[in-house]
């Protein structure tokens, strides 16, 4: 299968004490671990050791993502189709991260840190394997249970979907096309849902959001009740998007960098033909119900 | 990728008639065609031909069920492997069957019938490719999006389970053991959820359900309200399931035939560890807010 | 306006540290005194003192419940009218029960103890009356916000009604007639909902259940969680009833009172016409959804 | 009880047509009459003859709105109370209005006109009075069951509250407080809801919204789906007030009269505190997520 989610994304915050409360209490992520300036969140319902990572710095963005894939071998197969390309190819070893076996990681030419991994400590869920209750008790603020997508920038996202598409086998589900049809921005996925991956138009290597999954559209109006009860700038939403069709609520950390709770969406089969979106209905594609910008979609990356 | 979700199941009825009253007009399935005796339906949001079909017969119970493969080069993969293990093989040509391509079909250790086919015809959503709202106007009924998984009876499912993971790659996400830790029923997928088939102890090649996927917890409460609207007898719930956490309804077709309204559930990594359950909480696992058994689980297959 | 809802409900229980343990962590109730084997709780969004008192006894069922009345002028009227009746009155005065003012009590033609009361201290519902959030910080348990209604037995629903409507006001919601037209079980409202006092037929003082009140449907999911995690008995639900309309669980108290969370329903206009259920369409009236008796509704009262 | 909700309101439209299909097919309301260039509508679950009547006129804007009260001889006492008041009273005769029985009106100090009523013909809600379903078949667009309130402008909302409470007992359940305490905005109610009329600062005879009650915020979502795929404009949300509690969508009707969905809320008693809005958290009380204007909220009356 070789790639199957979008595993983990390691972003820059100015103050440790601040994120640890915003993701650990207000988006009530598991923390799982501290080393070298970095601490290693999980979401409740995910079994592996880290799906955020924080790292002290100077300002907000994204420093890198990664990738999980099945087996050992995806790693060799990977490196030789990105050095096929021209892509400069980094071994990580077992241990040199927490919790994280062996590696490689290579820029996109997106000019995004992007890793491949396959091993990462299993950490559990917070349920026993055996005879589980449907969630563990003293789930904290949003509770988000996984990790869903994660909505980057780049100067080229056709190029960006050739790449991602040719090495991983990503799939394309929806597009902005240009009045050419070029696609101008992407969503992508491998794991039966809308999208792991996006793509729109902006600064290499820049970050526009990483989305944290919750149930239902409830479950969308219960976090917007956490975020204003902890004072978070929400940016848009709770609203609908027309693009993938789920539900949203776009808000900012304490640092600038945009986070997202998302639900719902169709559960795409691998062969669904993709969907287009015209640039004259854009702001339906972003957000469905209004139909124009709303807050700083297009302003505010990191 | 091979195998990527059960594709469709074909079910006897008595009446085509009350049939396609039922299937169209409560479940809110979409009929896509009609040849020899039987008719094609689709759930709304498919882009596929059909996933239930119905074939007027003396009595209820299950004809076969299909698999969709990604290739067409993985029939002959399959067909191979099923060879290997001494198992039947036939082929069907394309246009043998309303909208599907050629096939392979089989009959499993369980005793049922089972078609394996990379090609149907594609009918679309009731949406355009370009710019969609997230549902068409006039659904009908339950107005299920797409058929979710299917439950079947079988003589000895650890061995089937055997047979699924070796032949299509099924992984196992749940199970009832014995004491002895040997697997009695068993949860399998290949599409991020937490089933696409699932094997409990029962005569061969019997049927227990066919399940339709549908929102969320509230649309589970107007299904209830649309089923008991229509005079359709409820067997069990609403209700959650301990095993898959998902919510459901179980009901019958005007024949007897089990159907299910099933949401929720979580979404499994291809490596999250399997959830076991011990038999003295078989009844928690399947109702997991009573605890007890409701309705005829364990004492109506067709 | 007179009676204006059903204020306070006093049950027996036969342990009271396992009582304060079911009403204040699984319904999550506030406790807000003890005094002399008793326990008082109210619900989160109730400003009164009270609206539970469990009370040490040796079995389980309803010692009296509590109407409050609008004004102080109304002791005097409802006690002259009650009279006229032939109904003894007892005077409590303010003090000796915690939290409450000067009231009256009766017992009705059914055998329950009834008491009228306008002043109960206020304790303020955990949020300030200046710029709330829309709900206080750490809740507990299901944390129902306020009291719903009450449904008790006695062995004439008709006389009852004449009598509640005669001298109370109450306005007659639904009803199930026998084949004669009389009725023979009664919900009654003054607080502008489906129903604030309900009897059925059976023994004199009987209490069948006590309700609380829940947002929505997907309380009532939330609710059965906690009630499943917390081993609490389910009587029957999550359904829907047909009369009132309303979504609902009865479950049980560690000792055997019935429970009910309660959502939804209609808001009644005070002139709204009356709502009838013959006694061949009962159980649809009861259980809308699967229209025939669900766990021990006609079985066991306390 | 005296007056017991906000009955109806009449609003000015440009086009008739255009007018019928927006509060026919997308609000879904019923239409029950037309006469003298007026269409009237109901709600689906309400029981009498019209709760909104739409005139087709030069502009937009608020005409007047009714009040339903208990009996007969509350005309006579509103009369006497308001002519006390040196406010000018008109009697309309049974058989004027379609529908409508005998009716007083006058204008209140806001520059409104208001109508008070007790008879209305009964027209039932879709349902038979015996053994209804909970909703009839075949409701369309956003099908809200009952009209919810109102909130209108005026030039001294301090003073129209004690007008509203001396004359017709409305209670005083929010209101927003300048930094000497004086209100400045006000919500009333008579019917166990957080609000039945509102008022806020503007031009005397202003119209700010109307309010269709909607079960959930399941069903704010769906109605904003319903707005979209009508072109309908929505001003702001879905969100959610801190006044109230409640969840909301603000939207305009062709013509531009202010529309909301309103849901939730708490159902205060009648002796519950009044909550105190401070200027510096008035947009934390109106939208409570954002803390920011949305929409026009200030900007455009009617």
């Amino acid at each position: 299968m070789g790639v199957f989610k979008t595993g983990y994304v390691q972003l820059r915050v100015t103050d440790l004490d601040a994120a640890v409360n915003y993701y650990g209490n207000v988006l009530g992520l598991v923390e799982t671990g501290r080393e070298d300036g970095k601490v290693y969140f999980k979401c409740w319902d995910e079994h592996d050791h880290h799906s955020i990572i924080i790292r002290q710095a100077d300002g907000p963005g994204l420093d890198q993502f990664g990738f999980k894939t099945e087996s050992p071998e995806d790693l060799a197969v990977f490196e030789k189709k990105l050095e096929a390309k021209g892509i400069k190819v980094s071994r990580t070893s077992a241990g040199e991260k927490l919790g994280q076996g062996e590696a490689i990681s290579f820029e996109d030419r997106g000019g995004h840190r992007v890793e491949i991994y396959y091993k990462m400590q299993k950490v559990g869920n917070g349920l026993p394997l055996d005879n589980p209750d449907p969630y563990p008790p003293n789930l904290k603020g949003i509770a988000a249970p996984r990790l869903d997508h994660l909505l980057i920038t780049s100067p080229n996202a056709a190029e960006d979907l050739e790449f991602y598409r040719d090495v991983f086998g990503f799939r394309l589900t929806e597009q902005v096309v240009d009045p050419t049809g070029a696609p101008i921005a992407v969503w992508m996925e491998r794991s039966h849902t809308p999208h792991d991956l996006a793509i729109i138009p902006g600064k290499p290597g820049g970050f526009h959001h990483v989305a944290f999954y919750v149930e239902n559209w409830t479950e969308i109006g219960r976090a917007a009740d956490i975020l204003a009860m902890n004072n978070v700038k929400i940016d848009a939403g709770p609203t609908r998007h027309g693009i993938t069709r789920g539900h949203t609520i776009y808000f900012f950390d304490p640092f600038g960098n945009r986070n997202e709770t998302f639900t719902g969406g169709y559960v795409p089969d691998i062969d669904n033909p993709p969907i287009t979106w015209t640039l004259d209905k854009f702001w339906t594609g972003v957000f469905y119900w209004d139909r124009t910008e709303q807050g700083s979609f297009t302003e505010v990356y990191t």
